[in-house]
């Protein structure tokens, strides 16, 4: 057999087309009589429309069509039902979309937007999720137990709180009485926007015959599929959604966004063809940006540093809408008390309404809120107790066949390898000079379980083989991962394989690409349909040779019967003698994890864990407050790299996000305006900022994983900000809690100026 | 179990965008930066390149690119590859693509190719098929024998003669002898065109990555592929073929036609997209014709009428390269003894290169010439001996059981039901008035045998289906007969399913849609992927009620228990249990029969055969010569009409293009050039000028076709000619044996006017 192209760096089927500029994006696509639209939207964050003007919109040359609410009374929402594509009555947030036009050009339809009178009656706002939970505050959608939702969100009546995720192992109360010490902190962090380079942007069709074709960067074709079909009433088959190459996604591009008005605006221009481009200030104000939370968290401890029990307490700020929310929520909860042996937890997480723009889905699904709330006071409980912050991790960290805090056993577990290669990397025990300072952090998280992924693959008669995934290539080289695995089942090089673009009427489902679940759901779908062809190959080689099917080795391109040398033919020569010119072979193949082991909080538990320690080297102006990441080490146990390049691209890349989104990035509101809605303003890393890394990658083989594999692309992001954090504390004794780490608050927390001060404190 | 949906009219899935004139076309497609092309073509039939000088087209503003043949090295053919992308030294017949332009506008494209100065050498060139053949004729290929060709292809070096084609069964020579008369009779067909409403265009765009995807109306888009990826040297998955509506084939669809200088275009400006709509003039001079042939029927006979042996010697016109010519008259010659027991056979074609537009496949696919001819020389025969056509051919016909002429039994054969159906609906015994007649023609043809089928299925989680099928959808009805066999299988409503467009990416192999095949072949490819998700549907309801699978009944979308009332599940619920929300089923069929019993005069006998009979009644004005065609009864042998309106319509369809290229249309040509290369002055019948049409449905079912299904695209057409023909000899007692026929023919066989001649000559 060949050397398995399992493990190599392979270099990515999308190179050439990338590099040159020649990949095809939704915004490049263009297609027949197409209309241009653009949106009027909300400059309020709550008011009831009273009247809407379209007539002077309605008369510019070169305008097809005004939409507004009234015109296509569709809820949409993936968790719960209570968007609408347009605003109805009234809107909740600065940037909820109003009207739209299409028009004949883009600056036609810009100027009738500017000619959409609407009359609004101001209602009061709300902005802060702790007050909004609280009793008496606006609400934003007063029935909201009456929208449709799904099974895990449990919505309070007459209140601001669309879902309360509560999640109990053991007895905390029995487990505080049982603790030396209780300690209880507070942590917050703020609103960032993911950034993308490619904006939110939507082309859309909508058929004589009612088919509706939507081409999105939409990290879940299938997911939207479902989401529109159920907002239209409409079979899935009357759906139609394709994706191009996807210029940056981070969990920003999933659910409804610029599809929303696209369609309302294609139903009316039918069958003319719609597009729509966000501006960058549409991206930050009116898609999706990472929940801010407040996460308090109460730990019980043992004298010598022995975990007992920890409750979690966090308020989410949802926004206007649920959208993910709720399932960002929950999955963060179930996370919320960090990967730690802990007998007694009690995780409890409000995912709260309020008038701002929708948060959602962002690398990590919750788990950077509450990875930097319990990471920042494992430190400040290390210090309290006078543990190092290695050694106190060390102690409690959870290894291979423990209890995790959800019940599940863990397995496949690198995380102790994971924080000893980042402690050696960074020198753990030599001090470094003064204003310089290292800190520590562990991640873990889980993923969306029970999910499926489908694949259809065909090997033709030359050998060649076409797969059909409905996973996205979203930069993060899902195509290669997928085109490795193929290869490697079926011996044949990676440049025989083509795989598909999504396309709900042709690719097969997909749950959606998020949750790190590619290279395991659909790396075992193809894999399953690799295996499909081969008993096809080796049912072949039987009518052959006439030898039995079990007799006959498949892989390196050909099929034999074992132990005989002479009795071999390539793929090609077997496909051809049995199904003539221009045969082909079709295999199938559906991956959904059995539920496993029962336990636990989950309704399934996670079919697979990813772990993760970083470790952080700062240097701390004293004078400016400014905190200079001088090296960023990331270890993370992938359970096995396919690719290693791809994998250890996703760790930089995560590590690098991670810490432009602790030290640089916020989204700056004012009664519920973003103040800096552009990349100007909004301070993102760019490739000059980014601080040195060095990713590590730890391979614990997961059993069901295909070759061993996990995921990789989401908790890439979580420690950064409490191993900085815990960094600059070591370096000049300032404790910062509220995130971004500004040098405003790096200064106030070093008191007032006193020249000289030694690293320390 | 609902009432099956296989046999019902049901309405086509398509109707709706046909109508409203929203379906997609090639034409229609618009891809971003696209280049138009238009192509300059040879005026002379036979001559030497000298020299090409392409400056000034070069110069002209918004010209991109100017190709010659120097610029791709590359030969087409699916037979045999011998034909340049572009010509190279030398052109062959008028039309011959020698430069192409891709320029920012069409017009400007028409300009450029207006500069192309082209110095020739005319060479000496050939016309007529029959000339060509004979040694010493100009030779258009002086290496003919070295081409690359697939198997049934036998070239004679040093000839014009590209392939012979020779059947022989039992012995003519001893069946002559044993005959109480043998009679010789030679016919001739002339050329037509296949006059689709489309024209011949593609969109190509070759990618930085070396990937050329093609736009076109192809009638089989992996034969396409693979002649790409051998004329090119590149694997099968570089090359995408995308068909979408097509606009009319019969034929003259399939091939290398507008692709060719499009990709050549393409590979020059990489990566824009170059767009060639060719002109009704470039359809008529450069894409493809129906063969002219010169056949020669020598047939022995019983007094009593009983065929003994018959010997048929065709000569083809094929025109400058050799397409599909030589399979053409290979599967023609098969055919050319006539649905009739004759022991004695031999059948032998030559298929011969003339300096002339290519000729190929058209409706029927070489029938209609020998339909012509046997069934003309049947009602000689019959007159000859004295005993009435249809008696005559009662006596010899195949029936049940029989063995045909190709030496395979004949099976699921419905010829004698269409033969007293028609001459029922004739009321042939009761004689017309005085100028009018009646006639009758049998036929039937072959498939090609063996060739394979791929379908993948999805079942979506709302019971919907998505049908991964390369068919194309070219006018026939193959979305809604393949829709009505899923939702048949499944026992779901068609409005559930949704039927791909092919894309070889996508779409798994079919062999193309032609040969009257895609009911049988991929209905039967279809049906196996439905059976592939009704076998996990068991599984599925095995697992949910504990009990053997075979005892799960699947079908009208729900699984059950057999005999047990209460445990029943629909599709959505099974799946939903198992695979989790949004899981999905899928399924993979790949059909290629087995080979038949042996015997017979193909390595593979036709898994099928289909029979009609067609009846005219004409009425023949003796002043002009005009024949007016009164009625056309046609009845075909279908095995089972899976929708009954679809099938009527290919018979009604059929019957009228038969009459209009047996009195109406010829290709006209003076030294290889066309002079009526238009629809003005080409006489296609339009819809005013169409007969009275009775459609009559025989259902012969055949063993291993769905439901019993078998062809009717192809034979639809052939019996037309001979059954008009014979008819007008009824009439007036002219015997026309050269088509078409016109006013002038027929009056010259009345010979000398003589005013009140009366029936029967």
């Amino acid at each position: 057999m060949s050397p398995s192209l399992v493990g190599q760096p392979v270099v990515r089927i999308d190179a050439v087309e990338k590099i040159r500029g020649a990949a095809i994006y939704v915004a490049d696509l263009k297609l027949p009589r197409m209309l241009f639209a653009r949106t009027l939207r909300s400059p309020h964050p709550h008011a009831r429309i009273r009247a809407i003007n379209v007539e002077a919109a309605l008369k510019l040359p070169g305008v097809a069509a005004v939409v507004t609410g009234q015109d296509l009374n569709a809820l949409g929402g993936e968790a719960v039902r209570d968007m609408p594509f347009l605003a109805r009555e009234r809107v909740r947030y600065v940037g909820e979309p109003v009207a739209a036009v299409a028009a004949e050009e883009e600056s036609i339809a810009e100027a009738a937007i500017q000619l959409i009178e609407v009359s609004y009656e101001e209602l009061p706002a709300v902005f802060d999720p702790v007050l909004a939970a609280q009793p008496g505050a606006p609400l934003l959608h007063e029935q909201l137990e009456a929208y449709e939702h799904i099974g895990v969100v449990q919505p309070i009546a007459h209140s601001n709180i669309i879902s309360v995720s509560e999640e109990i192992f053991g007895d905390v109360a029995q487990g505080f009485a049982a603790s030396d010490h209780v300690w209880e902190d507070t942590f917050r962090m703020h609103t960032v926007q993911h950034g993308q380079i490619e904006p939110h942007c939507a082309l859309a069709q909508w058929g004589v015959d009612g088919k509706i074709v939507v081409w999105t960067p939409n990290d879940g074709p299938h997911r939207l599929r479902k989401e529109l079909a159920d907002a239209l009433a409409v079979p899935l088959t009357r759906i139609q959604v394709n994706v191009p190459y996807l210029g940056g996604g981070f969990g920003g591009k999933g659910g409804l966004k610029a599809e929303a008005v696209t369609i309302a605006l294609a139903k009316k221009v039918s069958p003319r063809p719609v597009k729509l481009i966000m501006t960058r200030e549409e991206v930050f104000s009116a898609t999706l940006v990472r929940h801010a939370a407040v996460v308090t968290v109460k730990t019980g401890v043992k004298a010598d540093g022995t975990l007992v029990a920890r409750e979690v307490t966090a308020h989410w700020d949802t926004g206007a809408y649920a959208e993910k929310g709720p399932t960002v929520v929950k999955q963060a909860m179930c996370a919320a008390a960090g990967p730690y042996r802990i007998p007694h937890v009690r995780l409890v997480g409000y995912c709260v309404y309020t008038n701002k723009v929708t948060a959602g889905a962002y690398r990590g699904y919750g788990t950077p809120q509450v990875t930097w709330a319990y990471e920042s006071q494992t430190d400040m409980i290390g210090r309290r107790l006078g543990i190092d912050p290695l050694d106190f991790r060390l102690k409690n960290l959870l290894r291979e066949g423990d209890t995790m805090p959800t019940g599940q056993r863990a397995q496949a577990i690198g995380l102790e390898e994971c924080l000893k290669r980042v402690a050696a990397e960074l020198r753990w025990h030599e001090r470094p000079r003064p204003g310089r300072g290292k800190g520590l952090a562990c991640t873990y998280k889980n993923t969306k379980t029970p999910s499926g992924s489908a694949a259809h693959l065909t090997l033709n008669q030359d050998g060649t083989v076409n797969v059909l995934s409905s996973t996205v290539e979203i930069g993060q080289g899902a195509k290669t991962i997928l085109a490795q695995i193929v290869a490697d089942e079926l011996g044949i090089p990676v440049r025989k394989i083509v795989i598909s673009f999504p396309d709900t009427d042709t690719t097969p489902f997909d749950a959606s690409t998020t949750s790190s679940r590619s290279t395991f759901h659909m790396g075992n779908a193809v894999r399953i349909a690799a295996d499909d062809i081969k008993a096809q190959l080796r049912e072949l080689g039987s009518r052959l040779w006439h030898c039995p099917a079990q007799q006959i080795e498949v892989g390196d391109g050909q099929a034999k019967v074992r132990g005989q040398e002479k009795a071999a033919a390539s793929y090609e020569a077997l496909v051809k003698k049995f199904y003539g010119a221009g045969g082909s072979i079709l295999g199938r193949g559906f991956y959904y994890p059995e539920a496993t082991e029962g336990g636990g909080m989950w309704s399934a538990p996670s079919v697979f864990w990813m772990y993760g320690v970083q470790g952080a080297e700062v240097e701390v102006d004293r004078d400016t407050g400014q905190v200079k990441i001088l090296k960023l080490v990331a270890a993370h146990d992938v359970g096995r790299a396919i690719n290693p390049v791809t994998c250890s691209g996703q760790i930089e890349g995560g590590a690098v996000h991670g810490a432009s989104s602790t030290v640089a990035e916020e989204v700056l509101m004012e009664n519920g305006r973003i103040l800096n809605a552009n990349l100007h303003d909004y301070k993102m890393f760019t490739a000059l900022d980014a601080p040195e890394v060095v990713p590590i990658i730890v391979e614990a083989p997961h059993q069901e994983g295909p070759y061993g594999a996990k995921g990789i692309g989401e908790p890439v992001l979580s420690p950064t900000a409490p191993a900085i954090a815990n960094a600059v504390e070591d370096a000049v004794g300032a404790r910062i809690q509220e995130l971004p780490l500004t040098c405003e608050k790096v200064l106030r927390a070093l008191g007032p100026f006193s020249p000289g001060r030694e690293r320390g404190g």
